[in-house]
């Protein structure tokens, strides 16, 4: 099997994305960019989100879902928020530059909320929990998509997973959630399908609206289960409305009247931690419960209990030096784009 | 049965609880705050954090955990955000000046942030979700706890189930979601204890680490499960990093040395919804997706989707006219504090 797996070092990835992209019509630096979001979450071990999922939003762009020369445009400013139309631009470079301006609100006031309005896919919501982290602020992000989930006592999809985002500094690094309000994003299930193995719990439903583990099942129907059954159905409902609202954008139910995800609502809040403590008393807080949560104990021996983005940082560091494990057949595909 | 069950009219609790707590020492004004929310929150069908609790409350405030006069006090102000200090004051007031707060800061920047360190429970989180939703606001508020819940993976209680609130204002009412990171509360567990039935899905951790229904083997040992199990637990750490660091307050694992649960952390969020559009244009957008969700395929039929916030007004109507529904026995007890 192994030979099925490259090892594709980051810088030629990145050569390899920006091309790609540059000949898909992406302005130089934004193809730069772009391709940087794709290669970081690669490096990060979020394949799901990185190399794999890249041949999909190549074609988008060549179907004209993602306009890739477009840029966001500021709607309305008042005070620490403002709500920005994406103009369908490429998903992570409009959130990126969200992030950055939510960013710079916090530096000004403390807090400060970008909303964002037709817009696309972000790919990987983590990326821009660790933007705000690398500029000092704490971030709390969301986004809607397509309906891919039941509402609680319902067996059509009209919720969307709707990913959470919560990051915060810690060290020169972060710990940062990245969230789907399914049990399992359908990055992970389709991992599952592929390996052949059946979900650790219930994650989603069959045609008949039974619960069910097998994840093939799952990918068919897009029936997800909510994360805490009633209580993910009700948050994701939430988020839905609370991007939708803010941003004065597209709900889940308006995404879904197209056959493709696009024209999505994000909220993107930062909040600049710099002016509420010294770092070094934040760093400290932060390692106290990290220690005590770390010294939990454990179901079985030699099972470890970890926290968000801990996984990143060793999967990161294993990546940037042995290169980054590809499937061949998803690799053979990128160079042909 | 229905013998045991008083019906107590709003306003005889209310007067009930209000002299009662003068008798503990509150000032008239604040007994009478207080004596609200915990009237309020019973007429919405919260009974475990109204009329259920409140003799845990005086106990409280009789043991010296709750100071019935303190005042909150004004840390740190910086742009939108504000850092205030509980001094022990009774957790609903202290939540409530820290709302009225965040929405002052919401009015004048669109955006506001209150973080509260050493406060106490503040029984309903909702209740704050009301008052800023009555004020025009969304809301975004959390709380940590004492240690309820095991991380993923482990056996013993680390992380609080540390209840997180959303609210958007909706035609003269609200959508408010008010979710404890474990599958279910306290609350929700002794009632079922007390009707004798199993939980509908597995709520915690027996004492040998196993899942079970069963309530009131998980009143036992604390240890509750998570929303999402992994997910869920991995939220909990976050709103408690987030607690502490932004209140400058207590973390989980040191309000955990304290035999009882006070000095908490608290986070309230407040975004002014009347700047970003038209409220007709608001309350058009939130029919629309509540629209869609209602028209959901039901699995059962005669089985409803609701939606967050829904029950409590058909039972905020019910109760007005019938009288707040009280065990016989808590009556009893709360007549004699």
């Amino acid at each position: 099997m192994d030979s099925d797996v490259l090892h594709i070092p980051a810088q030629e990835m990145l050569n390899v994305f920006t091309s790609i992209l540059v000949k898909h019509g992406f302005p130089v630096e934004k193809a730069l960019q772009c391709a940087t979001i794709f290669t970081d979450s690669s490096i990060d071990g979020i394949y799901s989100h990185g190399v794999n999922r890249f041949p999909t939003f190549v074609d988008y762009v060549a179907k004209g879902h993602v306009l890739p020369a477009a840029e966001p445009s500021l709607k309305n400013a008042m005070g620490s928020i403002e709500q920005w139309e994406g103009n369908l631009g490429p998903g992570p470079l409009n959130a990126m530059m969200a992030t950055h301006r939510a960013i710079g609100l916090a530096r000004s006031s403390g807090i400060g909320c970008v909303a964002l309005s037709n817009t696309n896919h972000w790919m990987r919501g983590g990326s821009y929990g660790w933007q705000a982290a690398r500029g000092g602020c704490v971030f709390i992000g969301f986004t809607n998509t397509i309906a891919n989930m039941p509402a609680w006592g319902a067996k059509d999809a009209r919720l969307g997973n709707n990913p959470l985002v919560l990051a915060i500094p810690y060290q020169d690094e972060a710990i940062v959630l990245d969230m789907a309000m399914s049990q399992y994003s359908f990055g992970a299930m389709e991992l599952a399908r592929l390996k052949n193995t059946m979900l650790e719990v219930d994650g989603g439903f069959d045609a008949n609206g039974n619960p069910t583990r097998d994840p093939g099942v799952i990918i068919d129907t897009r029936r997800t289960m909510p994360v805490g059954f009633w209580k993910g159905a009700g948050l994701a409902l939430l988020l839905d409305m609370l991007a939708a609202l803010l941003s004065g954008g597209l709900s889940t139910h308006e995404i879904n009247k197209n056959a493709v995800e696009y024209g999505l609502s994000q909220v993107f809040i930062a909040i600049d931690l710099s002016r509420l403590g010294d770092s070094s008393i934040i760093n400290k807080t932060i390692e106290s419960i990290l220690d005590d949560y770390k010294s939990s104990v454990l179901v079985e021996s030699g099972r470890k209990v970890i926290y968000p983005g801990q996984r990143v940082l060793e999967t990161r560091k294993a990546n940037t030096i042995k290169g980054i494990p590809v499937q061949r057949r998803i690799w053979e595909r990128v160079v042909m784009l």
